[in-house]
C-alpha cells in the first residue's frame, strides 16, 4: 500500500509529520510518499534510520498556512503540498492522502481536483468520537458550514458505509444533533432535516441532544459543519481550561499533588480516550479519493494513527463501497 | 425584597425547590412566594422549621411538564405555576420570578404576559459561564433557536448591561461565537451578524472560537439559541461521560483509588467551577420583569444561588437600566 502524506501540514510540520511517518513504516506494511519542500523533508529524515525504500519524496515548492484563504490552494498556490498531494490520487499507485494542514484548503483541493462521488453534492468530514461504549462517527465537523438538509442525508449515508466497513458495525443507526429529543425541535434547518431523514434515512433514530453525544445513542450522528466544528472545538477548549483549573486546585494542597501522582495513569487514559486528536485522522467523505484530515496539532503518534486509519479505508475498499451504495 | 419561585419546576420539584427556598431565607434578607399546588408545597415545608412570615404560598392548580408544548403554558394550562408566577410580576410587591421548569414555557409566558422592553424584539437567556479568570455572559443559551442578526446585537447590549451592573465589569467587551477567528468565517448568519456587530456594537472584539470560550476573550459572548444550547448541553454531557470513564479507569488500580481519594477536594473544586448548574440561574433578558431560569436538575443549593442571583438583579435595578440603555 502506498500512502501520500502532506509533510508541510500542521503546526509542527515537517518535524512531527516525518517522525510519525518513520514510526508508521516500522509498524505497518506501507510505503509513504512525503510531499513538500524536499530539503526540509530530507533534513528531518536524516535524524532517523529507517528502510530507505519505504519513504519517497515528491517536491512541492509552496506551503499553505493555517490562515491562508482556502481557495488559494487551487488558485495562487497550486504548487503547494496539499494540491500536489491530492492530485497524486488521480494516478495509479497512490492509495490515500493525509494532511494536517489548512482544513478549508484540503476540502477545496479535494473537491476541485478529485470531484464528488456520484450522488454526493458536498463532502463532509467525519470524526470518529468516543462513546461510553465504542465509537460513533460525527459528520460534518467542518467541511461545509452551511449545508442543505439533503447534504445531511448524504452525510448519513456515507457515515453508515464508513461505520459498517471500517469500524465493523453491522447495521449502523443514524441520529441528528438537535437541542431537544422530540420531532419539531431546533431551528428551521433541523426541522427540515429531521423530516427528510425520517423519510429517507435507513435506521434513523431521531434527534441526539448534545448532552447525550457520547452516550452511544447512534452510530452515525449528522449535523451542519458549523455545529460539528463548534462541538469539536468546544470539547478541545473545555479540556484545556479544565486542565488549567485542575492543576491550579491540585497545587493548593500537598495531598492533592500526591493524589494526582497516583492517579496519573487513570487521568492519562481518560485524556487519551476523549482527545480526538489522538485518533489521528478524520476522513473527508464524498470525494473521489481517500483523503484524511489530521488535527493541526497532531503529534507523531497522531500522524501514525492517521496512516493506520487511511490504510483501513483502503483495505476495506471504502471508495468502491461508497460509489455503489450512496447513489439514489 | 419579595421573590416569586415556581415550586413545581424542575426534575426534583417541589422537594429541591422548597429545600433551597428554606436555605435562602435563612441566609438572605428575602421573602419568598412559592407558586404551585398548595398541598404539596405545604407537605414539603412541614419538614423544616423556618420563620413562617418569610414564605408565602400562592396556589396554582396545574403543572407544566418538561415535555409539554411551551405554548400550553399560555393556552391549555394557564393556571400553571409558571403562568401564575410570571403574572405576579405585573403587580407591585413581586420583584422577580425563578423557575427550574420548562424553558420554552417560561420564555413563552414571560414574553406573552410581561411583553418586551422597548428596543428588544426577542428575549435571550444569558448564562454566566466560568472563565480561566473571572466569568463571562453567554447569550442566548436557548430562548430563541433561530434569531436574526439584529437579535444578537440586542443580546450583546443586554449582556453588557448585565455584566456591568450585576457582575461589576466596567466596560464589557462583546464577542461572537464562530468557527474561525477572522471576519468572513462561519455560515451566512455569522457573517451578517459579524458585520452588524462591527458596525453597531460598542466594544465588539470579533469572533470567539469555541476552543477559547473559557479563555477570557470577551465579557459577553453572543450566539443563536441553537448554538448556545448545544454548547451548554455538550459541556454537561461531556463532564458526565468523562466522569464515567474516569471512575472506570480509577477502579482498575488500587493506587489510583487512593489518588482519587487524596485529590477529591481538588476534583470537587473543579467540578463546582465548571458546572454551570451550580451557578443557580440564568437571567431571561429582554422581558419587562426579572425572570430567572434554573437548571431542570437544580439542587437545593442551585435554587438558593438562583435566589441570590435574582436578588442581585433587583438590587442593581437592572430592569430600569435596560429600559433606559438599550433603546436605539
Amino acid at each position: 500500500m502506498r500512502i501520500v502524506v502532506d509533510a508541510m501540514g500542521g503546526d509542527h510540520a515537517p518535524g512531527n509529520v516525518v517522525a510519525g511517518v518513520v514510526a508508521a513504516i516500522k509498524e505497518f506494511p506501507v510505503t509513504i510518499i512525503l510531499v513538500g519542500i524536499e530539503d526540509r523533508i530530507k533534513a528531518e529524515l536524516s535524524k532517523y534510520s529507517y528502510p530507505k525504500d519505504r519513504i519517497e519524496i515528491i517536491h512541492a515548492s509552496k506551503v499553505v498556512d493555517m490562515d491562508d484563504n482556502p481557495l488559494d490552494v487551487i488558485r495562487k498556490k497550486k504548487d503547494c503540498s496539499i494540491s500536489v498531494g491530492v492530485n497524486l490520487l488521480k494516478q495509479p499507485g497512490y492509495d490515500a492522502f493525509i494532511s494536517a494542514g489548512n482544513t478549508g484548503g484540503l476540502v477545496a483541493a479535494a473537491t476541485f481536483y478529485l470531484r464528488m462521488i456520484e450522488g454526493i453534492d458536498r463532502p463532509g468530514i467525519g470524526l470518529v468520537i468516543p462513546q461510553v461504549n465504542g465509537v460513533a462517527c460525527l459528520i460534518d465537523v467542518g467541511a461545509n458550514a452551511e449545508p442543505k438538509p439533503e447534504h445531511l442525508l448524504q452525510y448519513g449515508r456515507m457515515a453508515r458505509i464508513y461505520m459498517q466497513s471500517v469500524i465493523g458495525v453491522a447495521d449502523p443507526t443514524v441520529g441528528l444533533v438537535n437541542i431537544g429529543e422530540e420531532e419539531g425541535k431546533g431551528s428551521g434547518f433541523e426541522k427540515q432535516a429531521y423530516q427528510l431523514l425520517q423519510e429517507k434515512m435507513p435506521r434513523f433514530i431521531g434527534n441526539v441532544e448534545p448532552n447525550k453525544l457520547f452516550m452511544g445513542k447512534a452510530d452515525c450522528i449528522v449535523c451542519t459543519g458549523f455545529v460539528g466544528n463548534v462541538i469539536i472545538k468546544l470539547i478541545e477548549g473545555f479540556m484545556e481550561s479544565t486542565g488549567v483549573v485542575l492543576k491550579r486546585e491540585v497545587k493548593k494542597k500537598p495531598f492533592a499533588i500526591l493524589g494526582a501522582f497516583l492517579m496519573r495513569g487513570a487521568l492519562k487514559a481518560v485524556q487519551k480516550k476523549v482527545d480526538y486528536s489522538e485518533y489521528g485522522g478524520a476522513p473527508l467523505l464524498g470525494v473521489n479519493g481517500i483523503v484524511m484530515k489530521s488535527h493541526g496539532r497532531s503529534s507523531p503518534k497522531a500522524i501514525k494513527n492517521a496512516i493506520r486509519a487511511a490504510m483501513r479505508e483502503v483495505e476495506h475498499n471504502i471508495l468502491d463501497k461508497m460509489r455503489s451504495a450512496v447513489v439514489g
